[in-house]
């Protein structure tokens, strides 16, 4: 069972924790602690053997802690996700594999595209796919039928698995930490449209991918995981493509596996990632 | 300030030490814990904004943890450390320069060489080099002057900086868990003589080196750090050897740094590694 | 269009090749070249811009290079190919992806299986899935039933994706060079079984996997391809084992990738990668 | 001897070098070539296992090249370099430490500072310092001097090796594709100041490092080599510095290598690095 845990700073929040662990008999497995002092800010993870009602820990937490205090008892087995595609299907495969083989750490309950380019691949495993185009519709409107589609699963998280639609703030604001990206670029690197093309011609030798959550600053959201990949002289303009694909179906997994796993804790504009 | 700690695991290990700097006012500012729950044992890191007295916070933590608790509470501004060598530049030289520029995060206070090579790039660091031949002696004599010099420095590490002599199982349990060795080999690949040698009549695409404690098992010690760095066919053995040379010094600097920092426990034959 | 040659080194080899191209006005777009000085071995690789008669042109080059050289032009828009599988899920299935949307560089014709665990992916794939069991059999006889099921798909390349059953000599014999494994380490080390549990047991902070050729030196083909993945003190057998499957079914899909673009040629138990 | 040759393609360039060299019984014992599609350009790097008049050579391929023809027959057993500097040790000590023991592959004559923080580590290895300092003087006669007192050493490169200050037009212009710099960062993130400072506010898992030739547009020239570094959320600002350095170092050797091994071929903004 997992614990995490921020609040402001201040001497003895260990303690407390561990106080009231102890005192239930419950044995930490694992801790990780971390204080930004910059931000004066306290953020912990803690893993412990027992599983025990996670409501109740987390009023008992919240009595000790400082009122700022944000605390969340891992109260699911597994968490429920959406996905949101277009055409592209490398991030949607492979997240479709995982989830049929029950090693995603979640839950796909179901996909829904803008384009109906993959429903063929959820077909094959059985995965609910749902066309909203935005053609011929205000941004509100689709976003509307988005929403309506959406929360008919209450996801616990919503990801952006090669969306190519920018949403709004009023949709993103919605899903406070909840919408995950994955963006074709070493972020900040190459923001905007042709990343690879822009790559291609910067002549880089590496390129790389990112995987974030969604907030209003576009590709700004707090940073997840980041890798990269060699590229050379050789690369054209398709190469690097189809190397950046294998680069972002491969971060993007990995960043879902942090989130899924409650090793990931946001403020403001950047994560704690307890790897 | 930093405290480690390891103990066989029971409950309320953390509350215990949090609780005992908490009543001192001392904060966490970041704090590892881990439970090798195969062998029960408990680890942890904890790192205090504050200095206080070492020697009294140990004693305070041995009288509330159990019986067989090791605790360490670094006193030492900076480890001190000797050197061994033979002939290879690229290890030594690397320390020399980050020991120049006070950013080793330990003080070199001698090196000894079994050859003379190296004691023209110590004499332009001012660093006092200590030749120590192997030759015509028997190997118990040799390491008796090993001995006699390694302890007018006191140090607190010994780092085997490629030295290539091995040392007998009486020299080793002499320094338990204070000898440093880089192995020029991904171990346990290529155990032995000639690993790059090895490697290219292997034709493999990856070479490593490893950064371990030296217990009697040769080459066998606990592992710290490891690196690996591409190779290909175009590769001569001399090739290789170059490139591992790149990586040697740059996975002992990487080891070093850890263990300077109070970052690596060991148990048996692992290390935990809270980096 | 893709030319591939090897034979003994000798001078005026590239000029030969090249005149050669430069009367049929063939432009080369790429051209790679490495002398092995110790064996004193020529290799070679050219991409031309045009498609020619692919016989007739290794026919020509075959006459005016030395009688000993081995001279393959590319005849194939997509290699066949037939995947040997067991029970796990994960290189199949990023194999049966890749196929599915036409990126593998090949054409996956069947999966034969010794177990029935995988035949349910297969068929959400509509690929051929053919269960051959090998209990209750002679190894002989397992293996005429496997190269009779083969070779009705006369591949270019059996790839044994996580197939773990040791093939004979007799079988291997049969298809020289044209047999890939991913092997579950970083050759040469943790030959054998259980390596995760080896390398859990050693303490390793990195593992790998290897893609090679087999040959009837078991683990010790030439390989085509390694990659390593960090791991720590925090990772149980069972994480390692996690993390092991992503990083074969990175290589795998890399060294396929390779193959199928022609880029590697073999000479005896080495590979020249022309990446 | 290596022989680098560029020119806009046509058919029948390579047949064109081999035969040339087939005819003085040169062996090429490695050939490298590419055809940049989009430019039309053609790239040429060809080893050879003679060494001969390197004039002669060059004179004898431009008279069968095109007109346009770049050919650069390697007449320097070792490059010479020139090292420009301000007060940051850690690239100047490496390339140090290379140049001392041969292991550079070119020549450091001199270093020149704008201030005299590094002078002591250049008496050390009895390497030239001068020290040419900005302070109060207009940036035109600044120049003046650094130039006056580099052409004294008429060298093949000046590799800025964290040199603080922004070069002139007019002087980067004197020294075309000769002046190599080490940017602190993984260009084209974080142009500008304050790189790390920039990395840490957004929360990056990835800081880098690009070595690349100086053009006229600030921190755009050609990219040779870049790499990256993990960080985390427990890296302050003077972490990510920490970490930059050990890049920008490993970074900086890396693309030296490459120009001194005559492995990096330009065009416009791009290279071609035959690695």
């Amino acid at each position: 069972m997992v614990i995490v845990i921020q609040c402001a700073d201040k001497v003895g929040l260990v303690a407390t924790i561990a106080m009231l662990l102890q005192n239930q008999e419950l044995n930490i497995v694992s801790m990780r602690e971390h204080v930004d002092t910059v931000q004066n800010r306290f953020f912990a993870r803690v893993e412990i053997s027992k599983n025990v009602d996670a409501t109740i820990l987390e009023k008992q937490l919240k009595e000790v802690l400082p009122t700022d205090a944000e605390v969340i008892v891992n109260p699911n087995p597994l968490k429920k996700v959406v996905v949101l595609v277009t055409k592209e299907y490398h991030c949607l495969s492979d997240l479709l594999i995982r989830n049929h083989f029950n090693t995603l750490g979640a839950t796909v309950l179901a996909v829904i595209g803008n384009h109906s380019t993959l429903q063929d691949i959820c077909n094959r495993f059985d995965m609910p796919f749902h066309l909203i185009s935005h053609e011929g519709k205000a941004k509100d409107d689709f976003e509307i039928e988005l929403i309506a589609k959406i929360n008919l699963y209450t996801p616990d998280y919503i990801v952006l698995a090669k969306f190519m639609r920018i949403l709004s703030p009023t949709f993103v604001e919605r899903y406070p930490l909840r919408l995950i990206n994955i963006h074709h670029s070493f972020l900040p690197a190459f923001i905007g449209a042709n990343p690879y093309r822009q790559a291609y011609e910067r002549g880089v030798k590496l390129i790389g991918a990112t995987a974030h959550f969604v907030t209003n600053q576009l590709d700004e959201g707090p940073i997840i995981a980041q890798q990269i990949i060699s590229v050379n002289h050789s690369f054209t303009t398709a190469d690097m493509v189809k190397s950046g694909k294998e680069i972002e179906t491969s971060v993007l997994a990995k960043a879902l596996q942090l989130v899924f796993d409650d090793k990931v804790l946001v403020h403001q504009n950047k994560t704690v990632v307890f790897e």
